[in-house]
Parts: C-alpha cells; sequence; structure tokens
C-alpha cells in the first residue's frame, strides 16, 4: 500500500516548513486527519488569508495588512531614529521590549556572496530617501550578529557617514552566531542600551 | 505593534500541530509569508483535499481515499488472517515490510481510563462480525507496546478465546513505552516473526 494521494500532497506542503523533516511531516498530516473539519477548514483560510492581507509596508518595508504599516502611519513615533533590521519580523522583536519610539527599516536581508545578494537586493535606496526627507538623526543597525550581518552593518555605515548622522551598532550582549528572533526581551534591551557609534 | 491578525491565526493553527510550540509556530508563519503564492495554495488546497478526499475503510477501519480501502477491496489478501492495531497509521508501516500477505482491523485507539476509552469506543463489533463472516484463523495483536497498548491486547485475547481462532501478541523487539510509527522495518519484522499465542 503507497501513502495515499492526499497525505502525500499534504506532507509535501508541511516539508517545507522550516525545521520540519519528512517523519514530522508525516506525523503532521495524520494529525490534520484527527482535527475537526472546522479547525482545518481555519487552518486553510489562514494560509490564503495571510498571502491575501499582508504585504510590505511601502516605506519601510515591514510586514503589514493596512497601505501602510501600524508604526509609519502613527505620527507619535519619532521620525529621526531608525531601527534597520533584516528581516520584517525583527520590527516585532524589538516592538515586544515597548522601550523604543522611533521607527524602522527592513533592508529585505543581508550581503551575502554565498546566497549571491548584493546591495541592490536590499532596500538602501528606500532608507537614504528616509534619511533625507525625514531629516534622520539617529540610525541604529541591528542586523544579525553573523558574519554577513556584520558585513551589512559596515557596509551601512561605511555610506552613511557622508551624511550628518549618528550611526549606531546594537551592543554585543548578543551571542555571535545566534539569530535577532531567538534573544530574550532582557538580553536585547541591553544591545539596545549600549549601542555603539560605528 | 502587535502581531498581524492574520499571522496570529495561523500560528494559532500551526499550534495544533503535534511538537509544534508557540515559537516553532510563529517561524512556520513567517516562512509562510515568503512561500511562493502557488505553493501556499497548494499548502490550503492539500488541507481541505485531505480532510474531503480521506475517510476511515467501513470494513477494516483503515484510511482510504476509495468506497473500500485497497487492502480490504483486493481479493489476493488473505482473509483469515488479521492484524489488529490502534490507529490508521500503523497499517503502511506493516505494508512497508512487504512480509504480509493478510488483511488489518483498526481499533481507532486503545482502552483507557486516564482518556475515558473504553471497549464501546473501539471497532471491535467490526472485528467480531468479520471474524465470523471471513472465517477467520489468525488474529495478531499489534497494538503499541504501552500499559494501554498491552490492556487492549489483553482484552481482546480475552473476548477472543471463545472463537476457535489463534490469537497472537507481536514479539517484543519492541522496546516498552515506544511507539509503533516510530520503529525501523528491521525490529518490526522481527517483532513479526516471533509474535506469540497469547
Amino acid at each position: 500500500m503507497e501513502e495515499l494521494k492526499s497525505v502525500t500532497k499534504l506532507i509535501e506542503s508541511f516539508s517545507r516548513l522550516p525545521g520540519v523533516g519528512h517523519k514530522s511531516a508525516e506525523k503532521m498530516a495524520y494529525s490534520v486527519l484527527e482535527m475537526a473539519d472546522e479547525d482545518v477548514e481555519m487552518f486553510s483560510e489562514a494560509l490564503i488569508e495571510l498571502k491575501r492581507n499582508v504585504h510590505h509596508c511601502p516605506i519601510c518595508g515591514a510586514y503589514t495588512e493596512d497601505d501602510v504599516c501600524e508604526i509609519c502611519s502613527d505620527e507619535n513615533r519619532d521620525k529621526t531614529k531608525i531601527i534597520v533590521v533584516s528581516y520584517p519580523k525583527d520590527v516585532a522583536s524589538f516592538e515586544r521590549l515597548g522601550v523604543y519610539n522611533g521607527r524602522y527599516h527592513v533592508l529585505g536581508g543581508v550581503l551575502s556572496a554565498v546566497n549571491g545578494v548584493g546591495i541592490n537586493d536590499l532596500n538602501i535606496d528606500g532608507l537614504e530617501k528616509r534619511i533625507k526627507e525625514d531629516n534622520v538623526q539617529e540610525i541604529i543597525i541591528a542586523t544579525n550578529p553573523t558574519t554577513e550581518g556584520e558585513t551589512t552593518a559596515l557596509y551601512l555605515a561605511r555610506i552613511l557617514e557622508k551624511d550628518n548622522i549618528n550611526v549606531t551598532r546594537l551592543a554585543y550582549g548578543l551571542p555571535m552566531g545566534g539569530h535577532l528572533e531567538y534573544a530574550d526581551s532582557l538580553t536585547l534591551s541591553k544591545a539596545l542600551e549600549g549601542r555603539k557609534k560605528i
């Protein structure tokens, strides 16, 4: 007996998720068979709705369900201070701290020779445009503390030098080789407090 | 900034899967945002199709996409020999061995005082009906080697005693406390070979 066609298809989809191997995907697919119909429908719709409703904010590049994201459209947030992150989800890590009142800019990745990501693949033009238009005073670079994140930070620091702004980098409270999204709030707070000029 | 509504919904659905905590569910939801539209649509449809197409075989209780499952409708499979398993997915574990030419019966669980599963919650009547109608000679009980699986096996052995059939239990090659679906083929083959009368 072969695996049923419908089961095989779902296993394939689950296998595409990060950290899910074939055995886990199989377990997940069979667990769906045991779920209530309503829950599976909700699951199925949630997938489609996510892709339909969520897009990048045209200003900062973060994920949003509105025309412009909540932060970019909030006039109480300080326009002259920008935290630059690599990925949209990194914005949520900072917002959870509740201590930052500036804005964000999402690069959409890191410079990487291995993965063929160059300066034109990152949203750097958008950042420079905002710096000019919003009279930005401080840029806090918060790329991941990895080799590629460092390279990206140094590149940004160099090209922003000419503008008269304070460019800082998160302090190392973060362990090298780690990823922002796994940092606990305390570590991330410390890193934000101890940011240094580069 | 709160997590976006569409993201929260999908995280909830992913969290319902076995072995998926909140952090993993979050990672999965964000990875869906990076997937191609076609892949997400395929994923969404696979969920719905699974529930629409797959149901229990009315004879043995295994999962099937047909009216009657492949094994129950195959006249070359020996009707007089039945492996009794707790869960539909356990059938696939035996079929993978390619050494068994009999049929299966899925109980739909194990007797469990803790989870409130009694004899009327398991498909035992169906088994007794098949034993009579198909002149079954041998029943191989293959519930999981856990306390509840054992209890179920002993109960079955007791009620099948009166019929003149050979009731066996898988040999212990399986480690106690484990689950059938994780057994490698060799271990499972040994267990099948060494089955003993109970």
